[in-house]
């Protein structure tokens, strides 16, 4: 457990979001004499990110509801304070306030949590009137503009991740004529194509038109837009969303000389700290330890930023805490699905020198005579080596809880445990909420059977 | 991962639910050479005890499908066959068939999955017309005929427990007018009374006379039955369920001379080998290793008979697998909540030597802006000494994942966490399924912060 300190440290965060607000209130629970000093670019404290589509669907309708906390006592917020420049030596930091100058803060112990920027493809048209990204609250006002004043019919959404098809749900929750262009084969591309299936087709049940293998090449402004892509796409839409990943917000850390890593993410080590002393990043700026692979990689997550502001927060006021990794666990809501994963797929366990096996069962979320049983989609991934578990997808009914049983494999992942012994786990049975064995456990089941009969 | 071996082992098994079947089916898996028998002192191979409730209730109409299953393939049921005796030194079982005399098993391994028996109150008038006790098929097609043919407009349920609130609901969902005796100060009382309070509420909710703090002491018959109870209780009733918990049935192994363990349940090391070679016990008939409290108890439950039965088929044809041990896990389904506890709560601790705190928080099951968050209360217990978890409890909405929630704090029991390290769980989220911190981390934060300022 850790225990107080007081240290009087001048703690400085650069950014106001997951990470940042994380590390502030972290340190501020630890040590009551420290001063912390959170500026952020905008005047959005510690809002969802993740929340924006629900905001532009209409489920959220009052955007102020989407911040996690309205309340920092002990914590000084610079609100519209974007950090501008880093000076290691001086132990300072320049922020330009939107109306009021530029402000010299000084730290003891700095946090860089700058977040990520939308990926903009090279294309023509990207600046275009009508064509958005959706990565702040800014954009999410710009968006929701367009939908108000220009009641626009139809929309296109140019990739489908996570953003993108959660986007989709929202505009077809707006009435909106959707169509969806994704670059793989299939939708969710971070699962496997047997189950991004399930979600591309559950898109097209609810009138999405779903176009795999498109990859845009163009927008162009008439009337309405037009988006060209490969494959002979050309289509014409009122609005187009953009949504093909992000990159790390990490040209303020690079300019004050800070070794960057994985995908131009800010090199940290396991306890947040950078190269050059008394400087932490954290968040979706940072590279992330990936547990699984044992190396870093860039894996932007609101949880993992939350995790990782925490121990940069608790280790700048002089705590001893790390980062013990990532699993890549992830899940999202598509109309009336929720898709999991968790760990590493066939392929990336190949390219990290894995012998994987995936199998795949259906199997009922609970025992099928009490009413209203769904079927789950379960695929397993195991080390033919040594019968480790590597990792899991769930796709079911979104009330399934395909959420907390990817976390069971999660936890699973996360001490290393063989597949078969996911069968030791004591987990929870009621006919109405699951089987004596957890359908976790029977795809483990069917796992080690199919590995021990090639 | 377990070979398939080619022992030509003759193996019979006593007892055709859980624990058996599941023996009989790993054995199965693993030996094709082997001849499995199973003999099963009723008709109803494998059916799923835990779901009486649901087809007493109208929810599953047709008892045919509360069978976990109806494939028995390469097994030998003998049903309608009560195994009476078993002789060690010659390795044999007598079998008497209910309309075909006796008939005498041989083994090379003998698996005793006998179960176990209700516990009937040392009271007057249990054996009168109309009072029932649940545990059977066989019980409840008679509480099912009553129902039909009497069409009962009240009953009493003597006992507070999982099957208790169970039936409880059950008859409610009938249109019974149901009173629920509990002996102690809360129903369900294997949780905490702060939130077993909050089953009462729900069942009282739901129109159902609640009386915690009666201890029934007998049963009249007049014009209809009448039953007596501490603190005053007397109530006229049409039917009376008995669900005052259940004993192991472990006569028939007690008769050949095997040794007895904790509360007369057969007495089994890790392997689930009794104390005479070759013979085997799994599931309610025998002892069940708990693995927090690092000593034998007597733990009678679905899932854990399944692993036990499983371990015992894989030993009985040469394999080594050991039972990890139970946690203590459960979870139950009362009307709209569901209520889950996992590990040991505070009094269990300290009995066990432990130095525990309990700590309760109020947590949203998913971001509160997104449509219909429902609110958990999660109880942590961890150890003041050293940090570990302890255990956990859940009460809230059925459909908010408290039972995989659950199973997330069983997973970090079985692995030994520490509270703090509930933090570095890489758990999945969406604004629509939880938080980034998720509510079982939350309540984790809000220990550690109560344990470091007692």
């Amino acid at each position: 457990m850790a225990e107080s300190r007081e240290n009087n440290v001048k703690f400085v965060i650069i950014g106001g979001s997951d990470a940042g607000i994380s590390a502030a209130l972290r340190a501020r629970e630890l040590d009551k004499s420290a001063s912390i000093i959170v500026a952020l670019a905008d005047g959005y404290p510690n809002f969802s990110i993740c929340g924006l589509p629900f905001f532009l669907s209409g489920e959220t309708p009052d955007w102020h509801r989407l911040a996690h906390r309205t309340e920092f006592e002990g914590i000084e917020l610079l609100l519209w304070h974007e950090a501008v420049a880093i000076d290691p030596a001086a132990r300072t930091v320049v922020v330009a306030a939107r109306d009021d100058g530029r402000k010299l803060l000084s730290y003891d112990q700095l946090l860089i949590a700058t977040g990520a920027v939308p990926l903009i493809p090279h294309i023509p048209g990207m600046n275009l009137p009508g064509v958005h990204s959706l990565h702040t609250m800014d954009d999410a006002f710009a968006v929701y503009g367009q939908l108000h004043d220009r009641a626009p019919r139809s929309a296109i959404i140019v990739g489908a991740g996570y953003i993108g098809v959660e986007m989709a749900d929202a505009l077809v929750h707006r009435n909106l004529e959707v169509t969806l262009l994704g670059k793989a084969t299939s939708v969710l591309a971070t699962l496997d194509p047997e189950l991004g299936n399930l979600i591309g087709d559950e898109l097209r049940r609810h009138g999405i038109v779903v176009k795999t293998d498109v990859e845009a090449t163009g927008i162009e402004s008439m009337d309405c837009l037009r988006v060209f892509g490969t494959n002979g796409f050309a289509q014409s839409t009122d609005l187009v969303l953009v949504a093909a990943g992000v990159r790390p917000a990490s040209d303020l850390a690079l300019k004050a000389g800070i070794s960057m890593g994985q995908k131009a993410a800010i090199r940290v080590d396991s306890s947040m700290r950078t190269s050059i002393p008394d400087i932490y990043a954290a968040g979706d700026c940072a590279e992330t330890w990936h547990r699984m692979l044992k190396t870093y990689s860039y894996l932007p997550l609101g949880t993992t930023s939350h995790k990782q502001g925490r121990i940069a927060g608790e280790n700048a006021v002089g705590g001893v805490r790390h980062f013990a990794g990532s699993v890549g666990t992830q899940v999202v809501k598509v109309f009336d699905l929720a898709a999991a994963r968790t760990g590493l797929r066939d392929h990336e366990a190949i390219a990290a020198g894995f012998n994987p096996l995936t199998f795949e069962i259906t199997a009922w979320d609970h025992k099928e005579y009490y009413p209203g049983a769904r079927e789950l989609r379960v695929r397993v991934t195991g080390d033919l080596d040594n019968g480790k578990l590597l990792g899991a997808q769930i796709v079911g009914h979104w009330r399934a809880e395909v959420a907390k049983r990817i976390d069971i494999f999660a936890a699973a992942l996360f001490h290393g445990m063989s597949v078969e012994d996911l069968n030791d786990l004591d987990l929870s049975y009621t006919p109405p909420l699951s089987s004596p064995w957890d359908p976790v456990q029977l795809a483990a089941q069917a796992w080690c059977r199919k590995a021990s009969r090639p």
